[in-house]
């Protein structure tokens, strides 16, 4: 059972509804009942919002979708929480409820970037903003199980994203990483630039969660301005009408080629439960590929792969720390 | 008169030449004079590479043309140095002959993008990787004074890169710059994000070597991706044999608009005399547009504005701390 927190998309709950039903996938909605078709649900209207501090918002409002949907999950009422809704309070409700798992710094975002060759993996894409290099080895080793265990990849090559490839270039922390990871178990090919994430160079990208949410968001920015100004060649009238028919056929191919919806969007690792986080621009086909990344997570054990690899790989948090901290 | 090293540009000292001649700038270029068509210049054929450590390869090629063009600046027989060569020799051969500012924590390299409604200056695009809030608040009025002086922007809008807009978004190094920019006397916006990089949302992007050098690459990549997948979707036949030709047409007009050429591609901000980095792969035009670029900062008298700009922003480092650490 997936908890699908209704409210949130751009589309509204009809559109949540719609790619429930459109999964295939048993799913327990958490929105506004009235205007959830008759599907499976808990009616739960109120919405959290993008304007509020999401870490107050959701201890305020314990009624609202997200946090009941996070707290299905928890309570084991459901095995994975699928939302659309704002990043901030997603993560603030599952931090909440569904918990980080043991040994795991902190929870990394981790976004799978629809570019040919791929999808390639970015993470942290902003779930926190300090770069410590022990984080850093776990998400590589986070990412890379989830790329082994959810998407089918056999030992995914995974590159840490500096200014360079020499294993001396960048930041303390990402020299120190870059050490670890390379004494340890996994397919790691050193560092990676900026160049090699829209070329996918590698499929698992490790970075800080500040640079990895800049990384991202440059990367959309500039494949938006890119087809704009395609498309301004054509309207502006340097190719003939007939031409900018094709054109824009182009454009639009390309456009889907690099549609999020096509993937699924992010995936919250490093928690006691598959966290799936869709675009909130998607439409019923994305929220359905995202319901069914969160089954399929469930189904290969995604968690407790993760967990193995994080301890064959001698990356979990010490066990003393552990204990104190939580 | 332009100090120019000849060495460096993938075309070659011959392309080099051809552009300092372009450029209609009094120029003295340093490389292998006999491919230097007669232009006035200082037979220096020792070239720098990518490949050696730059500080190290600096002081020990004290022959090689990137140091002795430097060291004209330095002694003053030169005003501004212009380099298409690789960057690490370039910011290595200037910090020990143009040297910093007085005041000025860390040289700030500033890539001027070429998007619709930019340039757009990021800075620092990768001259140095540690983050420290001062040196941020130095970025940007370093920038700014640039925008005003060499590329007449009045007032330019500034903003720093983060994972959200408001104020308390980001690491705490952002959080802390935001707050001191604010109160300061720029022109400043608040944060940016990712998005607002190629969509020009500001003309000044302030941010660490480290984000800038991994944002700027990201955005290179991403518009050769999408461009290229363009031309496959033509390829591929997707469109029609006639229509290829004017999807072509329509990509070549937009590699054109984001054409580094036009613009000049880096400067080097912080330091005594203008330091201007072509890209390598630049042709006559490309250095030619360096060469103007070196030229107009020296008529402007940017860096007498920026020390001034520096000043007026309550932004130089502390006199106290200046006099023992240089």
């Amino acid at each position: 059972m997936i908890a699908l927190d209704a409210n949130g998309a751009d589309g509204g709950p009809g559109t949540v509804a719609e790619g429930a039903r459109l999964s295939g996938v048993e799913a327990l909605l958490f929105g506004p009942a009235s205007q959830l078709g008759g599907l499976h649900a808990v009616d739960a209207p109120t919405r959290i919002g993008a304007d509020e501090e999401p870490v107050r918002a959701v201890r305020r409002h314990p009624e609202a979708s997200i946090v009941q949907a996070a707290r299905a999950v928890g309570e084991g009422r459901a095995e994975a929480l699928v939302s659309a809704g704002s990043t901030g309070p997603t993560l603030a409700a599952a931090t909440l409820s569904v918990k980080r798992m043991r040994g795991v710094h902190r929870p990394a975002l981790a976004a799978m970037i629809p570019v040919p060759g791929g999808p390639v993996l970015l993470l942290d894409a902003g779930a926190s903003v300090e770069v410590r290099p022990e984080r850093l080895v776990q998400f590589a080793h986070m990412g890379a199980a989830f790329m082994e265990s959810v998407l089918a990849v056999e030992r995914p090559t995974v590159g840490l994203l500096s200014v360079g490839q020499e294993a001396g270039k960048g930041t303390p922390e990402v020299i120190e990483a870059h050490g670890r990871l390379s004494d340890g178990p996994l397919n790691f090919v050193g560092n990676v630039e900026g160049f090699d994430l829209p070329a996918a160079a590698v499929r698992v990208v490790v970075t800080d969660g500040f640079t990895g949410n800049v990384a991202l968001k440059v990367m959309e920015g500039s494949s938006r301005t890119v087809r704009n100004l395609i498309g301004d060649a054509v309207r502006s009238g340097v190719v003939s009408r007939a031409g900018g028919l094709l054109v824009r056929g182009a454009v639009r191919r390309v456009r889907d080629q690099l549609d999020p919806e096509r993937v699924g969007g992010a995936i919250l690792l490093g928690m006691r439960k598959p966290v799936v986080l869709a675009h909130g621009s998607f439409g019923p086909a994305g929220i359905a590929s995202a319901v069914r990344l969160a089954r399929r997570a469930v189904d290969e054990d995604m968690v407790g792969r993760t967990a193995a690899a994080l301890e064959a790989g001698g990356a979990l948090r010490s066990a003393s720390v552990g204990s104190v901290a939580g």
